[in-house]
């Protein structure tokens, strides 16, 4: 069976087609500024690529693009659409209404565009690409959504509702509602297969650390909590993101700069955590270089957020009275061992945890770093989003 | 040496004459309504009390019937002021200015009103406090600032930035500074004493849980991180205030309902935190009645606190990378034993943590609530605030 995802954005659109016999990739690209001119990058499983410029207008013509890429382009992985069994899409907010993986029909896409209101950027976005695929494939190839937020539905509520007047929770339905859930779902069970042992036994804590971070607690299998919250914005600090806030420093900065929230909003997701403090970059590597040749502010920046991570992965483990795995993931988690270190060494040896300083230097690789005596086992599973969508997907068509 | 110690708030003015040979209280009292009418309530060391109504249009009259109340009224204690050697002042914010206690002279006096800026509502009071004294007493009474934020000054800055543009650290001086210091000050240093150690060996949280609530972590006796931040509104959710928030939420709402900065800071400081979850009220014990009788949203107010509490210590137990001491101070942590115990037996076990449940059924009273066995000392300290400023005012004078 092959399966296409999709990931669309609001001018970009990200595919990976999946052989799900063996569970390979057999292409992947990107179609680029739609709306504005056009342009798609495609590779093919053996190294084959293909790239032009297109007129993208709208999400379907980027669409029409990547068939072409797919079946008749000189990187071309298969002769016919029809070969594709069905389409997976990443979906970013499933608010309250989606606790898994749905199959797409015309109530599920007004649900996914009327939760556009508690992710605007993201929502409308992917609701084009599941249109532009509708308009190219027809309604014959059943299209499955997975959502970011799915995951994390089995969260308490003392763990999601936040304490403001709790009008605003039945008003707007303003609670945590969790991102990166594919990733924490995708690594909890590679981990718990990894070390041979049933998911359900297990308290673990997952650290998806990258441009975007978040940390789950999961026990059992279930997300009890998470840092991401209302909004991608919340918990610990990011590349440019500053993580959850003195409320006070909001509307004090607000007053003394007369910001408006959407200024403010946009200040505070663009322009703060790392880059915010370090004032040279959002990217971890430019950061650290710049701390190693004496810049104060970048030490800094590097500094604490370690030090938030390190904070919330003790919290998490109150949370969860105990751990036994804590996971590393994402673009940092995957592949900054001095990170890990630092934050396992530094903070994290009361828990009786002890890193394999060799093991440790792996990067970008499935591996155990904890010692065989550690008493909480430390793993760097590499997240594989996709994977997991083709493969709810699949499960999900299977059973049409 | 006698000693007075005055907290002076924008309309009150509360005050306790310690007799610093075996640190008895001699008098404590409250002058209320100050710039409106004006009401006195004072209490002799014996039971005897005096009340009146005053006309008090500034803190100087109400300084005047203080007076009255110690030297002539049917309670006095004191034959004259010039019985008493100096006036302590407790002082909500000394900012980035002021790491220790200290005797006011002009200067301090207008660092205080500066200070105003990130203490509006309390340091304009503080220094209304302290000119009410010298007009009163003249400028031969020695007076000493003791500071809520001055004994978390010793944090690092990975625990004081927060992970907004820097441009606001150093243009607005926008950092956590913490609150309850003298009370976090008090308890830990009297906890080692308790334990019949060196406060220099430990690694200790206290919690300060009141209608405003504040966690420390502190190691070898210094504060190395606190909940509260820029302003007594970060860290955990309280009585009324909401602690900590993924930034979006406040941006949210107040798009959504229109709301300005100020507004809003009114709205997450006084009907959030409990009240604002349980729609009963601000005070546990009326919401713990209230879920006790099945009230839903009372019983969800409860329940997130404790969590709240759980994490932030988990997360302190990181930043300290173990811990020897908890300690829980203040009107909830003093006389809340459902609270001490769901804490620790339901998040905490994994630190070895062991409560006694009959020793834990005191309230108010020092007590240690943990097993003889338990890998971590669990305290009740009754927090005393007064008596640490009234010391730290001697040590001052003393060495004149």
């Amino acid at each position: 069976m092959k399966i296409l995802v999709i990931n669309a954005g609001s001018s970009s659109l990200k595919y990976q087609l999946f052989d799900m016999t063996d569970e390979t990739v057999l292409a992947k690209g990107l179609c680029e500024r739609i709306g504005q001119d056009g342009k798609i990058k495609h590779t093919a499983f053996d190294g084959r690529t293909y790239e032009a410029s297109y007129d993208m207008p709208t999400h379907s013509e980027a669409f029409n693009c990547l068939v072409y890429a797919l079946t008749e382009s000189d990187a071309k992985v298969i002769d016919s659409m029809s070969e594709i069994s069905a389409v997976g899409h990443r979906i970013v907010q499933g608010g309250y209404i989606f606790s898994q993986s749905t199959l797409v029909d015309q109530k599920v896409l007004e649900d996914i565009e009327m939760l556009s209101e508690l992710a605007p950027l993201h929502n409308k976005a992917h609701a084009m690409g599941i249109r532009a695929c509708l308009n190219v494939l027809g309604d014959k190839v059943p299209q499955v959504c997975v959502f970011d937020t799915s995951f994390h539905q089995t969260m308490p509520p003392k763990a999601y509702i936040y304490p403001v007047p709790y009008e605003y929770y039945e008003k707007y339905k303003v609670r945590r509602y969790g991102f990166h859930g594919t990733s924490h779902r995708f690594v909890s069970g590679r981990a718990a297969e990894f070390l041979n042992k049933n998911l359900a036994d297990l308290k673990m804590i997952t650290c998806h650390l990258g441009n975007g971070c978040s940390i789950t607690a999961i026990k059992g299998g279930k997300c009890i909590d998470t840092s991401m919250g209302f909004t991608p914005l919340d918990g610990i600090m990011m590349g440019t993101r500053s993580g959850s806030l003195d409320p006070s420093v909001i509307t004090y900065i607000a007053e003394k700069e007369n910001i408006s929230p959407k200024e403010m909003c946009d200040l505070l997701n663009k322009k703060s955590g790392v880059l915010g403090i370090s004032k040279v970059s959002n990217d971890n590597r430019d950061v650290s270089n710049a701390a190693k040749e004496g810049n104060e502010n970048a030490a800094l920046a590097i500094e604490m957020q370690r030090y938030q991570i390190a904070k919330f992965i003790g919290g998490y483990v109150a949370a969860l009275n105990g751990l036994d795995v804590l996971v590393f993931t994402g673009g940092i988690g995957e592949n900054d061992p001095s990170l890990r270190e630092d934050i396992c060494q530094s903070y994290l040896t009361y828990l009786g945890i002890k890193i394999d300083r060799e093991k440790n230097l792996e990067r970008g690789k499935e591996v155990e770093i904890s010692t065989a005596d550690s008493k909480v086992k430390v793993l760097v599973i590499p997240t594989n989003e996709e994977l997991l969508i083709a493969r709810d997907t699949m499960k999900i068509v299977s059973a049409l």
